[in-house]
């Protein structure tokens, strides 16, 4: 039987998603307790892999299993067996053709950047961190300039595997709620680095380093250094993917409000 | 000279505020972070002590020294000597009189409490957490209760060292946003886990183990037996004291805006 999970986490402990021989990843954190709980090795497939010091709130996982449980019981039987900072949300069972990758018609992202003359404390590893005043007109005015199909190439780390670089970047939203900006990112899927790229590109438009016209002339250079530096990974959640509506998979989970 | 602090800190990597023989507390990481940057020893008192675990937002501290900066020299220089999860808000010099217990008028405590099926995760050791669906119109009903000048010798711990259990509660708030309940308190002061009791009898009746009217029985009863049990300190955050306005102390840091 396919299962489907919904997974929240906090990344500041792990070295990324992606399982790797020495363990230390979400991935090998989670399969653990799920194959405790299985009594038997369970390997999963994800979303969106994400990287060290990012956070998860809605990740989206499938495997494949002989066990027998109900949808609760693989939820709280899990949770039991992971650390603190890693909870399942929900479960589901969408049908053995379902693939929490492929299936997948977009990808949301949130980064959380705090606007302060002082270094974050209490939200330490959960908010990137700008001492310089920020104007948001400007970094929407950028961030529209990325908007539809593009090869984002400049926004792209050497390391990405994905099969082709241009991706469709559906909206993306620029908000502040008292000290912290919020911006949200909705796409196709997304490459290597890219939010933490892009966000880098915005933060210079939005500290008057670089006019929003820049953004036309980073996308259309096709090449990473004609970008800022990728930014730090504090700041930002893989939201999660989202699906056809007929599967009724949850695309809110109780995290995503704790979030400013 | 006497200076005061703002100071914002993570209380989940500590034995609480007061300072100890063998270190690990937040005095000991602020007192020895102020003692490097100001090149001489540096004590410390504060406005209201924490718990282990429990968060301070605008905590308030004065001290004496003959270290001459300027104020911002103060926040940023103290912050290079400090774990990330501790930062030093503001500084100011408010005259030699001034002292941050004695002088407080009042003091502010947030809870934040998570109402979902699953534990946190990403907000893990940031906010409490209950299973059980909770009424809001009870809560508010309960909590009304306590407003006003009580003896609440029911909600102190046996270790509180204050002289009197006669305290002002002036105002109690309970909110909701989204999977988040948020708990304001505002007093004259606070009986040692006063808080952390109130809370865990306004959750016994949010969630209909008791009516709202129990509340006035456990104030009437004076005995620490009548109430509920200490709920735990993960959502707890001191807010900070507050003091003559004439004095112009900060009362809202950055990381007020960071909670639900």
């Amino acid at each position: 039987m396919r299962v489907a999970l919904g997974v929240s986490y906090r990344g500041g402990a792990y070295k990324g998603w992606q399982s790797q021989p020495g363990g230390g990843t979400v991935q090998d954190a989670l399969e653990l307790a799920l194959s405790r709980f299985a009594d038997r090795p369970v390997r999963t497939l994800c979303a969106g892999r994400t990287d060290t010091g990012v956070h998860g709130l809605n990740q989206v996982v499938h495997f494949d299993t002989d066990a027998v449980r109900e949808p609760f019981s693989w939820v709280r039987g899990t949770n039991r067996y992971l650390p603190p900072d890693i909870a399942v949300q929900w479960c589901a069972f969408p049908g053995d053709a379902f693939h929490a990758r492929n299936w997948a018609r977009g990808r949301r992202y949130c980064y959380v950047l705090l606007e302060s003359a002082v270094r974050p404390a209490i939200e330490q590893g959960a908010a990137g961190w700008i001492f310089r005043p920020l104007d948001g007109v400007a970094m929407q005015d950028a961030a529209q300039r990325l908007i539809g199909e593009h090869d984002f190439s400049s926004f792209r780390s050497s390391e990405c595997q994905a099969a082709s670089p241009v991706k469709v970047m559906r909206r993306i939203e620029v908000q502040r709620r008292g000290a912290y900006w919020r911006f949200e990112f909705d796409g196709s899927a997304f490459l290597h680095h890219m939010v933490r790229n892009v966000m880098g590109c915005l933060v210079a438009v939005g500290s008057g380093q670089r006019p929003a016209s820049w953004m036309d002339e980073v996308l259309a250079a096709r090449s990473r250094d004609a970008a800022a530096p990728t930014f730090a990974p504090d700041g930002l959640y893989f939201v999660g993917p989202y699906y056809d509506a007929h599967l009724g998979l949850p695309e809110h989970v109780a995290a995503m409000d704790w979030l400013p």
